[in-house]
């Protein structure tokens, strides 16, 4: 985890600005120490507008924030959790030290301190975020913002998903592949059969299970920029006729399959609706078949921050495993096996970062400063959530309760395609 | 599964007995045809005590029980999950076409019909059933019914758990020390750890990590025989100085360890007691420490059969994964890894079953027949409980939540000693 990583001095950003935010009076550093104390007093420096009022709640590691002027002060003190985010954005507020151990270090205490600030009125105004219009329009807001801003930062194959490292050293590329053929061989495929997905990205799951598995694939999804891309790719490599892609929501899945596979889209179909998937799939899977749902999840129960939930994923909720079983429980499917991946999300937002930042002024070329430092808060944010365990990352396998022909060990894992 | 095998001639028995249980009326007939239909119509066959009165809920199997009197008939009807156990093993009930085919025919059909006799008031009459006191005559009951006759049919270890058989074919012995290495190698025990066991049983898993693994364990159980046992076999393998076998209630566990393991025990701590046994873990566990629960489980919540509990296994209960994550939750802990072993539970019980049949004489004399009796239908109806679904077996590894120091894939779980 790069968390001793240092973007520059932040004392230059400080005096930089110095003057815009005016005098500094003591009731702006008791607010400062106050809300930081209340925070569960993260080890960061957090500076005023006037470079010298600086406040060191923990160590001295170089590690925090300089506030610009008093009314970002009183914004994020009054709601740090949607703030801090749309004020860093705007360039109000600068982190030194870097944004992933700033980040880790305030998620580390927030478990005492700061989760009271979590509990805003964002969720209550939004009572079924992810009805079929609403998730429409959810997913539109992340995915549809163009297939090429994300060919810059994400593997070859265009998976926005958590890879699978054989070893830390691995190459996304490689780590990318080793994880499609890890679900591949949880799911057991054989050559004719047939596989639903829910939430199939730019489809590149669909087309690997086509390609070296040899089944039948249909895969679902409600964004229409992946869409057309993993259809003009399917065509490309001429796996046209194994996979279909449908652009429409899980809860119209028709048919019969042998398994059924979701990779990362749990995290957007809401607790709410759990059940109403639990339902979709016992439609669909065939009385000896396999399921995997792999999802983003976490350990207790904690809504997203309002901030990431209003401007990068409306309508998203990491469950916890308790929460997944509103799946799998009213209909009696078994729980075969979970496997908790969450370190390989931190190595894969790592890679995904480090693209992003070679790549920062195309993407500032493309959308706008605001937009950059946007996302390089929230991929910083999930590289800290990972690493400090708030997050997990759940792989789900599953099957009717009554099937006797699920696998009798593990060892179809080991022959492992994308493993060292 | 032995689900085919036919013991004798179910009409031998019925016509043997046939004057005991007096003329049958049509009442006798329309009351077991109502019955089997509540029950959700199993495909067995019913006959009454006059040798001809055949109810044939579904196909000619074979399968099927002969009732002896009219008070057997009606004790049945009305309490059946209690009285089918006591009837059976006082001779009053006799079942054709095998005990282990019969008990999965009805619970294959127990989902739709037959759960609402379940929820009887034993459960309301006990309500700490597994308080310290409740829990050591709990467990004396089961445990403490005589070394020498569960030796009669468990393996050369004495373990009392699933197995883990590598291949199906494996013998008891190979898969009792296949699943303990398993277990070490989930723990990724290394020499010179601490290892913490909550029911220990009669001591075999806490021997093989010290013998195999060069760890100290110090473990915990509350049956006096299975203790007094597994300190004698600890002396003569030399082992005294790395294990300490305790008796006391894993609530009395002071100390912090590398490990903590528990397998088979979470059975009988009972869902009240499930968040106490968290914060045991949490005050026992080290910060980098791996934790691992073995146990019975099912994928919806449904208490144990009512003879069940007053006959073999008084205060048990077997959580769902929801249930089970009030274990780790509340505490925080990460779940790392589940896998189901069900089918390997079935294949352990099989084993069991046989060596318990061929010593049927030995326990007879031992016992009686009404224990020889009971026994065989608890052992049956197992196989059965886990040939149709309904009890699974979860083996789950947990960590702190913010450990780093978790194993990175599964690789280490490939090395088997005792896999194939």
């Amino acid at each position: 985890m790069s968390r001793s990583g240092t973007r520059g001095d932040p004392f230059r950003v400080k005096s930089g600005r110095g003057k815009a935010g005016g005098r500094v009076y003591s009731v702006d550093r008791w607010v400062l120490r106050t809300f930081l104390h209340a925070m569960g007093d993260p080890p960061i420096f957090a500076a005023l507008w006037d470079g010298k009022d600086v406040v060191r709640a923990g160590a001295a590691t170089g590690v925090g924030m300089v506030i610009h002027d008093r009314a970002t002060l009183w914004r994020l003190v009054t709601n740090p959790l949607l703030n801090f985010g749309d004020d860093y954005s705007a360039g109000r507020i600068e982190v030194a030290g870097g944004m992933v151990a700033f980040m880790a270090a305030i998620y580390r205490v927030m478990g005492g301190g700061a989760r009271r600030f979590q509990r805003t009125v964002y969720h209550r105004k939004h009572p079924d975020r992810n009805s079929l219009s609403g998730s429409r329009s959810n997913i539109h807001h992340h995915y549809d913002i163009g297939n090429d801003f994300y060919r810059l930062w994400l593997d070859r194959e265009m998976l926005y998903t958590c890879a699978y490292f054989p070893h830390p050293g691995a190459t996304l590329e490689d780590a990318q592949i080793a994880k499609m053929d890890l679900v591949c061989r949880k799911l057991r495929l054989k050559a004719g059969q047939t596989v639903v997905e829910a939430g199939c990205g730019w489809g590149a799951l669909a087309r690997y299970m086509a390609g070296h598995y040899g089944v039948t694939v249909r895969a679902y999804n409600i964004s229409r920029e992946q869409i057309v891309y993993a259809r003009e790719r399917a065509k490309v490599d001429g796996l046209s006729g194994l996979v279909d892609y449908v652009e429409d929501d899980y809860r119209t899945i028709r048919g019969r399959f042998d398994a059924f596979v979701s990779v990362g889209m749990l995290e957007h179909v809401g607790p709410a609706h759990y059940r109403e998937l639990g339902r979709v799939i016992d439609r669909c899977l065939e009385e000896q078949g396999l399921g995997l749902i792999h999802s983003i999840g976490q350990n207790v129960p904690d809504p997203m921050s309002p901030w990431l939930l209003k401007r990068i994923f409306p309508g998203s909720y990491p469950p916890t495993l308790r929460e997944m079983m509103d799946v799998f429980e009213p209909s009696g499917f078994s729980v075969l096996d979970v496997e908790n991946l969450r370190l390989h999300y931190a190595k894969t937002l790592e890679h995904w970062l480090e693209r992003f930042e070679e790549n920062r002024e195309r993407i500032e070329a493309m959308f706008d400063t605001a937009f950059v430092r946007a996302w390089r808060l929230y991929l910083s944010a999930a590289i800290a959530n990972f690493t400090v365990g708030k997050l997990q990352l759940f792989q789900v396998v599953f099957a009717r309760s009554d099937n006797n022909r699920i696998p009798w060990t593990r060892s179809h894992l080991a022959d492992a395609r994308g493993d060292a």
